[in-house]
């Protein structure tokens, strides 16, 4: 990986998502954009806990959330190592859907911060023609 | 509005997300929809808790949210009415980031649950031509 994981999680203290969560979604934003690899190690709990000022158990809750989604496979002694995960080959059939809707959320939340219309659709345009699809 | 709240909004118990921030989004996506209109009432706390089967504590937090973001006036008797709220004219400096931090956060869970990237591409481009810029 080009950057330690520790630079480029932001724990946003503001925020109603537990930092947990925030630590998870973050390195499973990696994981999927493959700047995380199989084989990879992740910094150890105490290490990460360290770096981002968080308590060491909400690391630790962070890497087991993603080992229970098939990510990392926690090992006692050396830490967490990114594993080979299968994307699964069909969605559930609500995952369009909730996708939509959290979408919809997220672009209303924005919205009423005062973002310009324009700068959130082209965020959305320009997230949209990032993706690898073929 | 169209159809009673309590009719679109949808908790997911299987969502990290409590219940009271998933009723406050859901709110705050048809208010800045203009689905819900200054002056509008919404339901007394106790009637949308039985119909959306959840504590009355917890639709209570959710119209507190909104009232501290400027969205309603609580009533003792009359129950929750929607106001005027001015949208800033400045977004905090980090919205933006912000923002595609959550958009990218949001996307990486959804191809993680297998949602095809062509399905995921055209939502995001669908929700952006959607909103009413100029």
């Amino acid at each position: 990986m080009a950057q330690p994981v520790q630079a480029v999680i932001r724990i946003d203290t503001d925020s109603v998502t537990p930092a947990y969560r925030q630590i998870a979604d973050s390195i499973r934003t990696l994981l999927v954009n493959g700047v995380l690899h199989p084989g990879d190690l992740l910094p150890p709990v105490r290490q990460l806990a360290i770096d981002l000022a968080v308590h060491f158990n909400t690391v630790a809750e962070a890497y087991r959330r993603l080992a229970e989604e098939g990510w990392l496979d926690l090992k006692r002694r050396r830490g967490a190592q990114v594993i080979a995960r299968a994307t699964p080959l069909t969605a559930p059939p609500e995952s369009e859907l909730k996708f939509l809707q959290r979408l919809r959320e997220l672009v209303a939340a924005t919205r009423a911060e005062g973002l310009p219309l324009e700068t959130i659709a082209s965020s959305l345009h320009s997230i949209a023609e990032g993706l690898p699809c073929s």
